[in-house]
């Protein structure tokens, strides 16, 4: 199991009219703990694309618990606990400045080659980073 | 059941550098869906809000079939399967030019009281109008 | 000088805690006015790109006169005032529904061939639509 | 005069088919600059609206230099060269990991009191920790 902090402002241009984020922003939030996460191994998701890998989304499940408000220094909490195959899982758990879990969900991302857009195993200089965790 | 459908065109905005739209954009395409299916009712839920109701969403979740490219001009198929109670489910399909289904999700929404911030049952003013589909 | 007119609904995303669209969406509601303008020529910029053409911005200013609100059906106003050659200027005015000047600005383009990156003038399959209007 | 600096990383949200930041979203990056720069004064923008003000833009204008790249850590930099009064200007310079220019703009906003949605001076609370700089 590989596990990853990090944190997070929101940003005005992220709330809404109900004075909340916005429901469609968490997918950024956790996009920035899945970034920070990998390059937190040593390699970087923008390293792995010109390795030649894109890594589409291909799910995503998300528990809204508390809204997150403006100016919230969030804590991103990124975890990956089952072993990559052709599929990387990450659940992201956000928690507010109280510690309360606010918002909890996962993404699910398939490695693709770029250039024959064919689903491939997880490339052997990621999972060189990765394998110690699993 | 209660089914509605609309369309959209994708914005260049919508698009990440992988050529295809952002996997957190499609909550907007969602929104959009689910409140043009509630105008088609004979109401807007901007009415609901000044009526003293709130919709924070509480759950998505979201699979990633074909990607949506800039310019597409989608299809938008909302649908509401299950009577609501204190809450109510949106089912959204999205389909490109050529009739695929591209993406499809859930998500569920509380009815909220703006001034308590308590949670109630669907109001009335809202009923009245979906009722007959159920 | 070419005029054209489109209108566009305040999506529940685009406005922030200040109960009105954020700032920073306008230049969506410009690029959508752009956009539509150019396809209403017979030709869309999704075709410009595949010719082998980008065109990225090179400046933006905005006034913002009254704000949008949710739900708000706007109406885009995209005018080309001076005949193109390396660049392209748009002037956008956005119209609310009681015919109220509530924005307007303007965005300049430069042409960049895809491949070499180097400014271009305005393509002649462009241009051969265009230049009835100057 | 007053200066600050802060630094970002850029988001794969943020860019688009181009593979390079979205002219529309530098204004995010402009508040964020703004905000952080008000916040080591030692009070908040969100203090400043429970102070009952409200600080809505009344115009933008931005030159685009050089793209943002998906990944880049940019240095943000925010200068308010003349002394506020009922409204305060901002200038932001955006600068990449080559210390290169890449974009820069002013931003204009209006201190508007929340309750009468009147435009008032700036408020005495904010001028205080600023005025040591003019």
């Amino acid at each position: 199991m590989f596990i990853h902090e990090t944190s997070l402002r929101v940003r005005y241009a992220e709330t809404d009219q109900m004075g909340i984020v916005y429901y469609g922003n968490y997918s950024q939030y956790y996009e920035v703990g899945r970034v920070e996460a990998i390059r937190s191994l040593g390699i970087s998701y923008k390293e792995i694309e010109l390795n030649g890998i894109l890594m589409p989304v291909t799910k995503m499940n998300i528990k809204y618990v508390l809204p997150a408000k403006y100016d919230d220094l969030l804590k991103i909490v990124t975890i990956v606990k089952e072993k990559p195959d052709k599929r990387i899982s990450f659940r992201t758990e956000i928690y507010n400045m109280n510690e309360e879990l606010i918002n909890f969900g996962e993404v699910t991302l398939v490695f693709l080659e770029t250039e024959t857009k064919k689903v491939v195993d997880i490339p052997s200089f990621l999972w060189d980073k990765m394998k110690v965790f699993f």
